[in-house]
């Protein structure tokens, strides 16, 4: 494991706020689980169900919630996001590389950049580029004309942006990501299709997170919009002309067809997929592998999965499945024997 | 929205066809929806649900097929594929960008290749490649050895191309997508797994798409099949010696596994799965989310999704699921002993 | 088809064992299947049912377990796992492509490697590398610092591996694989996601094939972990802190959610899913389609797929589906009321 220099509590304290309890000198290198974590390193309890585990580890410091900071007598920050807090102390231990600034060698660069900016070996970036300050290109990338991107913002490895598309500040582009390709347009002409041209962009906005191998296609006409904050995992599929709001969580391998709009503070579990030109209200929740097909205009938690059996069992369940609506008739029918019974007798 | 130079509407016609009614002078910049569109923007009618909306749309020119011709006194083009009309008139007023032929900084091309080529920044192309006219490849592509691109093809940017795949005219394939990588063949031996070198290629047909970090496997011993005209979205697997009949669409997600044929025409919505060493006939269309696990020679809709539903009524509907076969006896039970009783009441 | 120089049948003996029946003079050029081959190729019989193929094949030799040697007349090899030597005569027949040692055009290299490295074009590789013997990476391919590579390993154009990831030796890695990207860690603060940086490795063991666009995630803490002989075919996603026992294979389209330990043998079927926290046993196969939702302690096969049906049947079962409960409900109250009626007759 990497192990940092070293932070006292108290500076952790001082940097990221939170109420100090006990021994501020002590020093943390690294976090760990309560369960795991060993000297030099701070542990943190955010879910009760392991607050035994307080008396038993072996870390040096703890981040606690209010409710539990008499359950310890380790050196101690106490904070009601005790998780979110341990987020920070993970990111003050651990600061991202910074990468040089320049342009390094090989690329290719066809616009006036920030000198803050560090465009990394065999970069291309085309005409017309506008760039906030210090964003870094990690090699490979590929970022077309007349593309903006905003301050603090990083592209690892191997990223393609499609021209004009437009990425908000302090973006976090995951390697292999696509944005702004072409959205799947096409009009039927017999059996031929037609393909409508995509002149639409992909407007993301601040602090959006978009992960490993994930692509986000360009608009038909208007724009893909990814909202503030919203965080895609890898090998997701975004259609033209969706729309994610706010803060919204999609986890990997979900796929969303296009003209989809999703609300706020939505998650969608793995593997979800949202059907085209829907609607989902903010504040719903999709289970993983769930299929969706229409419109959810209320908040909470939907789910469709087939449950997961044995192999021969399922095949004895799922060839009932074919016969569900046979077997309700039978019921019926049942049912209404039985009444003409009960009243004959 | 990126407005272009504009056209008369008679220009139009006399370039695409069609039956122009009304004033062929007046000049249009770029398209639109009949709700959305205003001054200077073409609208079309396809869906005749949305009829009613040429009575208020701003645009300042319809295309509309014959029977609606008479609902509107706009300037009109009439044709009875309007959709696909409408598709020609986008890529009219938005001309694809035309890179510039040559070979660019940082290319390494090991090929003799046609003048007519632009051959992007920081590609690299193999040995022996044919090529045809005006082909484009985007940079940070690159393209192996003994490689065959056709006329007008365009790879966008970070495309991976292997040795040996064959790939027609008009291509237009997307950044990310990898053509032409090993198929997932192996032999048990004991608990490891022997590797089948993958010797077949990737052959594909002419007008072909291909989205954003899709992947086709070449075949094992013979090849990986792509007909004419086939469409096929973003995240899609393809496995090795799969093949894919003319003008069939595939959406995102998709995923084909080995030796399986899907006919001509068909469509499968986005995380479609087909099993291996099936055949799907010619005009089959599989559901969104649908797991095809058997052959279907017979045109047609397939579906097979679990019905979403809140969490909590899953819970309550999944749980009978896994007891529907023992459900299904307990109605014929039910069924024996009411005949029964109705025999010897 | 790819032809090679050839073998004599009992060169292929010399050098792979099993025993030589009929004449080893014989040359062969390639392999094919028995139904396909003609002259100069060998095929293999593996499955029983195709053994008729015996007596019809143009094939030139083959390759048949003991069981089978005297249904041909054929010059033959004889060996207990007729599949698995056939892979092996393949790769005889068809040797990989060597790549010229050395540090090619384009390339920018910040590291020192061995003589024996072959450095692709425009490939960038970062501080601190260790190689092993005859490592070959194609040309595109980003690695970060301080990686480490094992002997005879391949990198496929494109593919991305981050700073501090291992991978060890005969690994092969497709196009477009991404390794090491961060983790899908965050927080919660309000509405607000945190990230928690990503400070773990992966670490892949020997013999490890790595499909084109997979992506596996670096952990979060501790380290994402790929045993020796693991298989992973294309678009598989593989989340921070999973690990896969020695010698399972993934098929394509299959995702890992974060924190879920697989097995040694394993297989999952084609855009299999397995929920976070997971842990599946030794020998657990899971079906393609299959979403799995909780842990499975005992080895064995294991499905959960809604069972595909023409379009309008399956609208019928599925409505049904979100009835079940209530129709358990109504066959339990037929029950008790026939149990009364049975008990007062």
């Amino acid at each position: 494991m990497y192990v940092s220099a070293g932070l006292r509590l108290d500076e952790i304290v001082t940097r990221l706020g939170g109420e100090l309890q006990g021994d501020g000198s002590v020093v943390v290198t690294q976090v760990g689980s309560l369960l795991s974590a060993g000297k030099g390193q701070i542990a943190f309890l955010a879910n009760p169900k392991y607050r035994s585990q307080l008396q038993t580890t072996l870390a040096t410091a703890v981040i606690v919630p209010p409710q539990f900071a008499a359950e310890t007598a380790l050196p101690r920050i106490v904070d009601a996001n005790s998780y979110a807090y341990y987020a920070r102390v993970v990111a003050l231990l651990n600061p991202p590389v910074k990468r040089r600034p320049g342009v390094h060698a090989g690329a290719v660069v066809h616009s006036e950049l920030p000198l803050s900016a560090s465009i990394g070996d065999n970069v291309v970036i085309g005409e017309g580029a506008r760039f906030g300050e210090r964003v870094t290109v990690y090699p490979g990338c590929v970022i077309g004309d007349q593309v903006s991107i905003g301050d603090d913002s990083v592209l690892y490895p191997n990223v393609v942006v499609h021209d004009r598309c437009v990425i908000g500040k302090r973006a976090i582009i995951q390697a292999g990501a696509v944005i702004g390709g072409d959205g799947f347009g096409f009009a039927k002409d017999g059996e031929r299709w037609v393909k409508i041209p995509q002149i639409g962009r992909v407007l993301i906005g601040d602090d959006v997170e978009i992960g490993a191998n994930t692509s986000i296609d360009r608009g038909a006409l208007d724009d893909t919009l990814i909202g503030n904050g919203v965080k895609l995992d890898n090998q997701i599929q975004i259609a033209h002309n969706c729309s994610i709001g706010d803060h919204s969580a999609l986890a990997g391998c979900v796929g969303i067809a296009g003209s989809t709009k999703i609300g706020r503070r939505c998650t969608i579990g793995g593997a979800g997929m949202i059907s085209g030109h829907l609607e989902l209200a903010d504040d719903v929740h999709i289970s993983g592998g769930t299929l969706v097909g229409k419109s959810l205009p209320k908040p909470g938690q939907y789910t469709g999965v087939f449950p997961l059996d044995a192999h021969k069992e399922w095949l004895h369940n799922a060839a009932q499945v074919r016969r569900l609506a046979k077997l309700a008739e039978r019921v019926a029918e049942l049912e209404k024997k039985l009444e003409l019974m009960e009243k004959t007798s």
